[in-house]
């Protein structure tokens, strides 16, 4: 007997549009329901008028401050994010440990011994060497940018100290640093190649303060490791002035940072528990350790902050998202994304229930704009992204989403990533320096972007299909490459 | 014989006119002459196209740099002076000694030691005792104001670090500074008083950058000196934030700061030699020395350029001012007036002869008003001052100008003053910190500056009543007092 035979034909009608409904789901993934959107609406305006997003990021800025990876404040920031967590009523609350070679920062001073004797202001590269203790006195010899110095002979350089003098430019999305930032990365090894004693160069920053920007850097196997510093911005322009009289310009440095060692930190993690598909994870974060000389407000309290606001929202609504929401709070991504890098070995046999992931690694600033990275058969959702964004003033720019920093290692295995791109005009005034600190941050600008990462937890947990990447399409970045 | 008699009718009444004109000289001034109005005119546009004034603050801020007075920069900055106004074509140019005590800056660093332990950016003001040489540890007493250190007891404080926490108030006049920068100069002996062990205060400022403000202070004879340091405002926030969780807070500070013994710097003179009234002097300028932190461009190098750039244009222009026009490039300022004290005392026979005198030293930023002090008889000269002033953006305020600071022992000995009031918006957030360097300088509101200077010094040099200041009516200075 064929049970369908002695179902009323309305009935049967009504199974046969499910049944076929559901045979095209793996092509036609259904959308979130009505009444579910507007559910999650109604988070998101919650969230709108939260603070919780600022009084975290106010908690970890004054209680632990600074907190470079490896530094006295890095277990006191992995303290405070685990208790926290446990306080916000995360259901799962734990850490894996990601160990690394660790960098102190010592004195660092520097001056103009001629033509025109006066202090400077810079700062060490994070991972830079020392001078001798009572310091090296050497002539400058100046470059334009990178490629200049690449592009100059032994002779030009050797015996010299380096300076690099371009500035970078300003843009809200950011897209100024890659081009400026090239220089801190490779410019030691790049001089010490051509004899350099040393390397100074303007600071990756768009700001005219006296507050210059640390960053890391790396040397290259081989090659004598020579010490690097950052100018601050009127300190390099003063140089390009005397320059600019065609002196000879003598400068004297005394850095005092050093290599301090294996450290192990650890990732923080909390997780709100899906109702139907618990192990199939959706990932928002930011990453806990800053450099040293601000409170790392903006990089990246903020993110740390709108992550752990977001999710702590969606856990105290009546709203069950139905794969699980967890929180990374990434340790040591400043010198070089151990935290990251830690984590996708860890996973690397549990990344098939890693669905997506976005991180908050860019300040405080408004989200203008998100881009996804969806197969052909999941554009549809974006229609419903677009939706549940617009009030929050945030419209779809492409399908070309790349990974925020701590993303890169489990989207290089095959994790689809979601953008969410802030307004990041003055995000280079303040990146890595000393004034990087919480006052520079507006609570409603906050509120936003967590209002925002509670609509991208909620819809991604939600939505039906599996949110794989485009596998034939190359993403922005493989194009790039 | 009276030769009246033998001049024909029409000629008679001329020179009767004329008599009688110069019978009410002393009380109603002949004005400016129209084609002089109009030579004063052409100069004032030629001064508004012309780089001079930022070119010599550019050069001052970059071959000289930072110039404490009694630092190794002192006798570069005066040689720097002298040389440039004898370049310049200036018809004298001489210096005349100041004596003081000089002070000098050591290491100062600070720290919170708990709750929340974390670096903090402070300097020593000037004129501070150091900590003992491996710093000292205090609890912190948290005050609002000096006010409410004046009003605490002794067992308040005894024992403890003072923090005064208030922040000066942002205006165009920059009146936010008065009751701000008492607790700076008064604080340290208000809080030694009642057994304070050191005063740590908010920076005297406007700005939210890690770049504290130092300035003058002084201790009271017979009142123990203890040191004296400013915070960033971001550091004075971070305090009261850790205050308000209602913790004990205890600091760090280790400041080096010491004083250096007498020294001799000079006030560095120029001038142009009047055509008519020689030794009648209109006194221009601004003064030489600058706080150690930055490069001292908004105070006072641009005050030192506009005034030697106004005197230098109106040299080398067609136009024989009348009277004299002296540049004082005044030394030691910061510590207390004393090359305007050395120079009133120099010149107290000589005084007679100063009839009028402005200071420049309020940063670079455009003029939007002038005030006089002038008795009612010279008051019709306002009308030709409004006139000439009109085309820069310049109105008339009041007749109730105070002096810079450099020409209060002058003003205080009889000589009259006018005021030229600059757009001092963002002033105090560069003001004695290192953030003060040349890049924050708009060249075209500089050649808007020396532009009012040069139509300032004509117009006092040629006008022909004497200027004296009113007797019987009080000025606003006076009311205040």
């Amino acid at each position: 007997m064929n049970y369908l035979t002695k179902i009323p034909r309305q009935l049967s009608l009504g199974l046969l549009f499910l049944i076929l409904s559901m045979s095209a789901y793996g092509k036609k993934p259904v959308l979130i329901a009505e009444d579910r959107l507007s559910e999650i609406e109604t988070i998101r305006d919650l969230a709108l008028k939260s603070d919780l997003g600022y009084e975290l990021l106010e908690s970890l800025t004054t209680e632990v401050g600074a907190r470079m990876a490896g530094s006295p404040q890095d277990p006191l920031a992995v303290k405070w994010a685990t208790k926290k967590l446990k306080a916000l009523g995360f259901d799962k609350v734990w850490t894996e440990p990601v160990t690394f070679p660790s960098w102190k920062r010592g004195v660092e001073t520097a001056s103009i011994v001629s033509p025109y004797p006066q202090p400077l202001y810079i700062t060490a590269l994070g991972g830079s060497v020392s001078t001798p203790s009572d310091g090296l006195i050497g002539q400058v010899v100046h470059f334009t940018d990178l490629d200049a110095l690449k592009k100059s002979s032994i002779q030009q350089v050797r015996g010299k100290i380096v300076f690099i003098s371009n500035r970078m430019q300003r843009f809200r999305n950011g897209r100024g640093y890659g081009p400026a930032v090239a220089a801190r990365g490779n410019g030691a090894h790049e001089a010490s190649a051509k004899g350099a004693i040393a390397i100074v160069l303007r600071s990756v920053g768009t700001d005219n303060h006296r507050v210059p920007h640390t960053g890391g850097m790396r040397y290259k196997e081989g090659i004598k490791r020579i010490p690097a510093a950052a100018l601050s911005n009127p300190d390099a322009d003063q140089l390009v002035r005397i320059l600019a009289r065609g002196k000879s310009l003598k400068l004297k440095l005394n850095i005092g940072a050093h290599p301090a060692g294996e450290y192990t930190s650890y990732n923080v993690i909390g997780e709100i528990t899906g109702s139907s598909k618990p192990k199939e994870v959706v990932i928002i974060g930011g990453h806990l350790d800053s450099w040293d000389l601000g409170t790392g407000a903006v990089d990246d309290g903020a993110g740390v902050a709108i992550a752990m606001a977001a999710a702590t929202i969606i856990k105290k609504s009546k709203i069950k998202p139905k794969r699980s929401i967890r929180v990374i709070l990434w340790a040591n991504e400043e010198q070089g994304l151990f935290g990251a890098k830690a984590y996708a070995k860890a996973h690397h046999q549990d990344l098939e229930n890693h669905i997506i992931g976005a991180e908050s690694d860019f300040g405080a600033g408004r989200i203008y704009e998100f881009s996804s990275l969806f197969k052909e058969e999941d554009k549809p959702f974006i229609e419903q992204l677009k939706r549940v964004f617009r009030p929050l003033g945030i419209k779809y720019a492409n399908n070309e989403a790349t990974p925020g920093p701590d993303l890169i290692p489990l989207f290089t295995s095959g994790m689809s990533v979601f953008g969410l791109a802030q307004d990041g005009w003055d995000y280079f005034d303040l990146h890595h320096t000393a004034d990087d600190t919480c006052d520079k941050v507006e609570p409603a600008a906050m509120a936003q972007n967590v209002a925002a990462y509670t609509v991208f937890s909620l819809m991604m947990a939600d939505y039906a299909g599996d949110l794989k990447r485009p596998t034939k399409q190359k993403t922005k970045q493989q194009k790039e490459k």
